[in-house]
Formats: structure tokens, C-alpha cells, sequence
């Protein structure tokens, strides 16, 4: 890992660039001791994501963690994958169509949680040794099946914050029946790119004994400011 | 209304009883500052709730307010309806057989609704005037039913936390729709004796533009501490 940048945002948060194996993410950190750190997931594209990263990073540290973020696959100033592109196309025609989408949520979802899970293992290799970071980890955020999947073969990481969709592939919902680690799943009950059924039968699946699921209304982005501090309540009551 | 006790707990927290109108009802308080009234709801019968209510009362104190709670029509010592009587049993027959509860829980709710929400108005008339005690109030707790009749017609009531519970009767599904203070929706995703897509329904229909639901793994009673905190949270931010 190679820090590309470092600097203090005006609330004093220190915000550093860098790439992992040629993959660009951000760390945000605040003082020295150490303090747990937060997987911010999201659905892509660290440069239109930015403005919201950096606000749910600024909740997390308010809450005492550190936090940190990678670039998907494909995604941003990644390589762009053919297949995972016809994939994308297909499955915005099925959802426009009302048709069937889990051929191409499969051929979607599948090879990006197969090539994204190692490298947010690799960037808890890379940042647990700093200082200013410790275990355990959390997740939080989308895309629920790379949360899910980390949850379930990630020992590092110790509860997750999911949010809700219903782009899971078929195959992906009997690893959720595997899952113990406590979740906390959002969901916007009024998300008008989610299947509400399909978010509340895979919470339904989750073998977490403590499982907890806060719907809210609003659309897909309008996840209220007190749902943020409740699942960053939620991560502070399991890791710190 | 005539106060039959005065007590102090262990923790400082003023316990009266008293009668409104014969009906019998415990206030909570700490200090002597105005503190918005939370009333509780609950399934009848004062006595056996006393445990649950002074743990439910003792959460609402530290987060700020008072809190009070009435006897239901026919529970405890208040006079039995045979009318009331004779639907609950249908209700539990047509449960364990699992045939349709619509007809059952119409003849026991709706006469319930009917009787107890004047006497929870009237609470409230007798309640606020106190020097310790003011508005806005909340309502918290089951029965569902009542907690959404009061959320609708009484304009003191601006925030509800409530128990969900499928025995709602058909017709209050449409005055759900027109409920409009923030609602907070408790729900016991294991709950063996609700209908869950039923409660999920009538989270669905209530009108409210800010409504929140909380789902947790567990049985009826099994309500975690957290989630306790978590309604409470909501109503100071809506009644603080």
C-alpha cells in the first residue's frame, strides 16, 4: 500500500489517499489511538461517491472508528469489463422490461463479489498494522452481497451494517443462511431500484442471532440522518 | 382523578397510582421540571405488566420525559365484557386452527378502541395540567389498534411508538392511511403469535411521511434493550 496524499479536512479529520495493488482507495482517521475500523461499501465510483463517503467517514469517526474505502472492479479509473458492462445493460433492460433479472444479477453480482471480497481482505492486511487503526472491523454499506460475503468468510470482520437490495444472486441467499455475525440491514422502504420483497426475504435468511432491520421511508438515496447514527449505535455497541 | 400512592423507587423515580373515573393508572416522574408525557400502552391487565411497564416507564424517564399508563376495559380488575370474552376465545380458536381471524378480531378490538381511546384522552386531560408534567405527549406500546386510533384523532399525541401486532381490524387499515405524526414501528421478526406480513402491511399503509420500522430477531416479549433505547431516541427527538 502506497499513501498518495495527506491532508487535514477543516473538522480535523485526516484524509489519506492511496493504492493497493494499483487500487485507489481513502483512509480517515482522527488522533492517534487506535480505533476500530469501518469497510465503507458503496456501489462504485470513489469520485461520485466521494461527497457521501466522506460524510458516512465523518459519522463513523464521530462514533469512534477509523474508516476506510476501496474502488470496485471495474469501476472509477478501473479497468472496465466487458462482460460485467453486458451484464449492467442487461439487467437495467430486464428491471425496465419487468422481467426476470436473475440471469444478469448472477452475471453481475457474481464475478465482482468473487474480485472484490480478496481485495477488501487485502486492505485489512494493509491497514489493521497502522497505529491509528485496530480490530475488530466492521462493515457498512453496500453492495449488500460484498457485505454479506465478508461477513461470512472474513473472521476480521465482527458485525456489518448492510444496506438493503435486492440485486443478490440466487445462490448468494443460501450463504446468508450461514452468516452469524450481528447485522444491521437499512432499508429505504420506498427504493424505487430494490424489490422490497427480495431485501426483506434475504434479512429473513440471515443466520445472525442478532439481526436487526430498519426500514424508513424515502427512496433509494434519502437514508435519513438519524438511520446513519443508529448503525453507527449499532457498530459502536459491537466493536468498541 | 384521585392519586392513591405516592412512592419513590430505589432510583429516584416518583411512582403514583390513581383512579380516573374508577379506572386505575400509574404516572412516573422524576423532578420536578415539566417533561413530556409518553403514555404506555400495553395488552391489559396492570398487575402482570407492572415488571415490563416500570422497566419501559424508567427508559422514557432517563430520556426525559414522564410517563403514565391506564387499565384497559375488561383487563385487571376492571369489569369483564362477555362480549369480549366470547371474541377472544373465537380469536384463539380460529389461531390455533388457523382459520380466518378477521370477524374475531373485529368484535374484540373494535369495541375496545372505541371504549378505551376517550379514557387515554381523558388521561391526558388529567395528566398535563400536572406541574411535572407537559406536551407534547407521545403514545408507546401496543394495543396497536389504540396507539393508531389516538395517533390519529388526537392532536396532542405528536409522535407514536408502536408495538406491531396483526390483530388490527380490517377497517383501521384505512385509518392508517391517514395517520400523519412520525411514526416508530416495533416489530419481533419470530413473533409466534403475529401475522408478520400483516404487520408489514400496515407499516406499508400508514400515511406518515416520516415512519420507521425496527425488526428484531426474537419472540413477542423478546424486545432487546437496545431497541427499547432506540424508540426512545426517536420520541426525544420528536417531543424534546
Amino acid at each position: 500500500m502506497r499513501f498518495t496524499s495527506d491532508r487535514r479536512l477543516d473538522d480535523g479529520v485526516r484524509e489519506r489517499d492511496f493504492t493497493l495493488d494499483g487500487v485507489p482507495g481513502v483512509l480517515w482517521t482522527s488522533g492517534s489511538a487506535p480505533a476500530p475500523l469501518i469497510l465503507l461499501g458503496h456501489p462504485g465510483g470513489l469520485g461520485a461517491m466521494y461527497p457521501r463517503l466522506v460524510g458516512r467517514a465523518r459519522g463513523a469517526l464521530a462514533a469512534g472508528f477509523a474508516a476506510a474505502t476501496l474502488e470496485l472492479p471495474g469501476c472509477g479509473d478501473r479497468p472496465r469489463s466487458a462482460a460485467a458492462d453486458e451484464a449492467r445493460a442487461d439487467l437495467r433492460r430486464a428491471v425496465a422490461a419487468g422481467e426476470p433479472v436473475d440471469d444478469a444479477v448472477d452475471r453481475l453480482v457474481l464475478p465482482l463479489v468473487e474480485e472484490a471480497v480478496p481485495e477488501w481482505r487485502a486492505l485489512l492486511d494493509a491497514l489493521l498494522p497502522l497505529p491509528e487503526v485496530r480490530g475488530p472491523a466492521g462493515y457498512a454499506g453496500g453492495v449488500i452481497a460484498i457485505g454479506l460475503r465478508l461477513a461470512l468468510v472474513e473472521p476480521r470482520i465482527a458485525a456489518a451494517v448492510l444496506f438493503a437490495g435486492s440485486f443478490v444472486p440466487r445462490a448468494m441467499v443460501e450463504e446468508a443462511r450461514r452468516v452469524t455475525v450481528p447485522l444491521h440491514v437499512l432499508l429505504q422502504w420506498d427504493d424505487e431500484g430494490n424489490d422490497r420483497q427480495r431485501s426483506l426475504d434475504l434479512f429473513d435468511a440471515f443466520g445472525s442471532a442478532e439481526k436487526t432491520l430498519h426500514a424508513n421511508t424515502g427512496g433509494h438515496t434519502g437514508v435519513p440522518a438519524f438511520a446513519g447514527e443508529a448503525a453507527n449505535a449499532f457498530l459502536a455497541r459491537h466493536l468498541l
